[in-house]
């Protein structure tokens, strides 16, 4: 189902093509001042057309909040909101009806429904994600409220990837430039790279470095919903999202106990702390107070700018002839997702622990 | 909460030093022979001390069925069933309740619950699993009807990893030796590997590969709740696992749309096919009816045969000397965990994707 | 949370006087012929000021379709939709901020959120049934494919009640008259007692009746789950519900075995049947194929034409004035209430039951 | 499924002849004093064989506690229990396979799951609700930390209706007699008549009333999830149950608004009150702090000592011969299961709210 989310739950609906998108914020705490500014510079953050390395569709990406808020505060009762879709030329994507493209969701989606919204690839569409860059926003508001931050950068494209640790960089610069790297030697060479795809007609994957900090001790519901599993799903299910690790993640399997075990120690605030970080802030599925560090890989956009090989509904050999304005990588415009995704899953563990406890 | 599933439902309880583990599953369908020697051998598949390179620890693992089966059948109505447990040792932990054990639950689970049950971890001991394997054996009682196969084996285990991919070995053979590798000299590798690392007191991680084949096209449910979604919250839900992709994974993250595309193609059976599958039988968050493929990292174990420094309750620095009985390299007993959880979450999809079909 | 249903599935957002009401419809079987016609003609029979009965409130409740539907069709993917506030005299409610009205929601949602709407009412308003209303219409466009019909009817208004049962009634004419009783002369009676209740200056309350035929047998979820459970929980959550029974309902506790059982007969038509329908088409949690019959009580609407004595939030001793524009009877009005929040109890239990069949 | 809650969660499983019932109960807050000696007190007061008026069947209903209890406190984790039938007379229903039994869940399961277990009507048979009590226990030791207290009493009995309210009895009686009832003298006309009744071969229905008290105001979730319409379901969700009411329920039908409106007074407490309880303690769907009152109506025990016509799995007119052990009047047992039901409610909504507070 189009739902995301426990006691802070976001469901959204729409397409890329559609009249609008937007969705339902419920579990929103009340009495939360609404920063409508910041929430705009969420959603502009996600907006395609910020850069000469995206796609030349533009959105004006306007949310219209509905419900749930009364003179600047949240209510507590359920916040919808919409985006209107204004930049529609659904007949770009009309001849589009007849052939599966490779790596898209056609085939799967026909098979699944029978019914086929060929406009933009309908609900599978990444503008679907706008409605959870707002879902995000709100959480955000909520969570700074503890000390709780949630940043993301990008830390590969393509063949160029970033060697330091968040730990070596100031995530700050990650929003100085373009491709989302917090470290601007590193970010010139992925932008090079991905206009040097762009250039071919092909494009690139990309990972994304999550970082969440502030976090307390305990949050994670065993044994299935542990933190990291949730938040795993949470960045699966962003569109063309192939793995995610915690922490050392797949560096772990080769790893001795020895070497990957987190040392307790005392820390100079009064609390415990780790020596190390190796399980990346998680720990029996819980968060141990320590940062919480993850990685999202991204596929690259299927959508190329040349013609590629496929069947049509038919099952008939055709081709896809490139159309469109797509991304060469759409992993920087996929960082305010990842933070998205992350704030709303902190915030519903936080809300959830709060329910464990008596007073 | 303790329950996995929506409409085919496993929901847990148990520790390791309790009286029983067990559970419920909830949601299966009626009329399915319940071959209950079957399930006896996915536990036993599961249970500890069965080769030299695991722990000594030894469980009957005899698992009690107590409702929901009629001469033989299900009947639709839950299934609750119980695994005594037998070889309790709980004074082998006593002197535990002191201390924190690195990397392992204790920090978190106290500061989350404020209360700590020291024997063998407790909940969050893998002794739980044995509850998931019993759930994973009756999905796959389903599963089977449909033509739907879930295998799983240990791809790499520390430093020795498996090169091929699963469609160069027999699968078959994973469980013919110790570590469930499917290629008898690699598996070979391994053993001598856990051994080494087992002689010198330390423990190492690895990596399960999971393949399902015979999945209808459209499994998954959109946006959210995506197959790999689900799946990669089954598998990261598993003690120690600290990654998931599909497919090809991490590895897409560097490679080129038109490298990583998987062009479709008229099957030689009337369906049609892709000719490669990169994305390891899901796209758009769907099954295309390829096989879905992925892996699962999982981290050391972190109780080591040698003293660790740590802290105490009261925060003070420690010592944590060896105890217990435990596996040099969980891997291979993870194996058929990885699958019941994997078994689990395709059947709760397919009953979801039968619930949307009019009729 | 504010959602209803499992695998169909309402999340509604709104107030009295915010910028628009709306929701999203989940799990909308794909492929359904959208009638927008029989949307709004739903709609137009929950509207305000229908009659002089009611109150002179008037809103054009016309639904904006925002996703979900291509070229007149359901995809399968979410409806979104809102419904714009247009006649919002918000200055009607502004004194009313420093007082608790009587047998109204303020107090407690006060004291919930520890904010609060006064427009209206806010979220407390039964305008936020025009979500539910909408999200019943698309319920029944599926379920008459089905064979399936839902109905309800005004049984009872204030002091006056008809004494037939739906059997004995044409349900039709329920909608040629005001109060939506089925026999004209009651009808009238019922009218002329609220236009008499409404020149004193106060409210009744009233009972409606639901009707559902064409139930396939089987359908409900046991044990927690029950067929009339959920319907019962549906009803419940109407705005001023404070009763729900189910056949025979509270008489049966007078009656006895012999005379309450439902003896089970041949049918002409070939299927099993009972010869009385003491249980209201339920038996075990289940539908048993026969109609399903429930009355649900209304308490009168607490906004009164006269002074009423109250607290201010400062818990002093105050005066509500009479004020607002509010129905002297809301029972006519909460029929396709009714309808609506029963349509998509049984379609969700309809999915539910698909899910379970093996093919 | 069968699950009932959200972050208090009781999962139930067990048939009337199968090797035992038992559940689960998940999200029980850490370091609760566990009182075994209550829980046994309260399965005893559901066990058949109490008293002369109901069934001769009798259990020692001794439960047996798995997990999530340690050293006398709860742990918060899962706990499983199981309850091991001991009195199983199989035999006694073999040829109940082959009719349906007048208003009996045979017809509908059968049509249901195709599958048919006669075995004291297996799941359906009010044996079940042993878990329910079991849960209710758990809740009960939680909720009387924050002084809510959850009590029941029969208060109709067949043709005979106790005519005082809750405020005119002490409740404490209702323990003292066999139909649990406050009242001594109406409780001894009501054992009278269950006699007489049950001297025929007859049974008859009831009326169970419940009352909550020392609820903080705001339980209850807005819209769909109303304190009254979640309390409902579970009493609606109690076999044999086929209405629930709440305050003065569908007498408020015939009132007037002036008479019906609970208006709000300073109490002498410091906190507002309202003059009179019409509401039964809910407004808006949220408690108001004034004593929650509900009613229950029981429909008779359609297992007659007397012959009965139905049909046969063929559909063919067949008898159902008197069988089997069972109560003249089920309501007196029914009493500690309804607040089993209403324990575990109340803590749902306690715990909900509690996650909804920043701090």
């Amino acid at each position: 189902m189009n739902t995301f989310g426990t006691l802070f739950r976001l469901t959204t609906f729409g397409e890329s093509h559609g009249a609008a998108l937007g969705g339902v914020v419920d579990g929103m705490p009340p009495g939360i001042e609404i920063d409508e500014a910041f929430i705009a510079r969420e959603l502009a953050r996600r907006r395609p057309g910020q850069s000469a390395l995206g796609t030349s569709r533009k959105e004006a990406d306007s949310v219209e909040l509905l419900s749930g808020i009364f003179e600047g505060r949240s209510t507590g009762t359920p916040i919808g909101f919409i985006v209107r879709n204004t930049d529609q030329r659904s007949g770009d994507y009309a001849d589009l009806a007849r052939v599966f493209r490779p790596s898209h969701a056609d085939y799967t989606y026909y098979n699944k429904y029978g019914v086929r919204d060929p406009r933009g690839g309908g609900r599978t569409s990444a503008r679907e994600t706008v409605s959870r860059v707002v879902g995000g926003a709100f959480a955000k508001l909520v969570l700074r409220r503890y000390g709780i931050a949630v940043s993301a950068y990008t830390s590969q494209a393509g063949a160029v990837a970033l060697e330091k640790t968040y730990k070596d960089c100031d995530l700050a610069l990650a929003e100085t430039n373009d491709v989302r790297c917090p470290d601007p030697a590193v970010a010139e060479r992925m932008a090079a790279h991905i206009r040097q795809v762009k250039a071919e007609g092909d494009t690139v994957g990309g990972v994304v470095t999550g970082v969440i900090t502030g976090l307390p001790v305990g949050l994670g519901e065993p044994v299935f919903d542990k933190f990291h599993a949730t938040l795993g799903a949470a960045m699966l299910g962003i569109n063309a999202v192939k793995g995610f690790e915690i922490g050392d993640g797949f560096a772990l399997a080769a790893m001795r106990g020895s070497e990957a075990n987190d040392v307790f120690v005392p820390g100079q605030d009064g609390r415990v702390h780790t020596a190390t970080n190796h399980s990346g802030g998680v720990q029996g599925g819980l968060t141990n107070g320590e940062d919480v560090v993850f990685r999202v890989a991204f596929k690259p956009v299927p959508t190329l700018l040349r013609p590629q090989p496929t069947v049509d509904v038919a099952g008939q050999p055709a081709v896809v002839e490139p159309r469109g304005r797509h991304d060469a990588c759409v992993v920087p415009r996929a960082v305010p997702i990842v933070e998205a995704m992350a704030a709303m899953t902190v915030l519903d563990f936080l809300l959830q622990q709060h329910a464990r406890h008596l007073r």
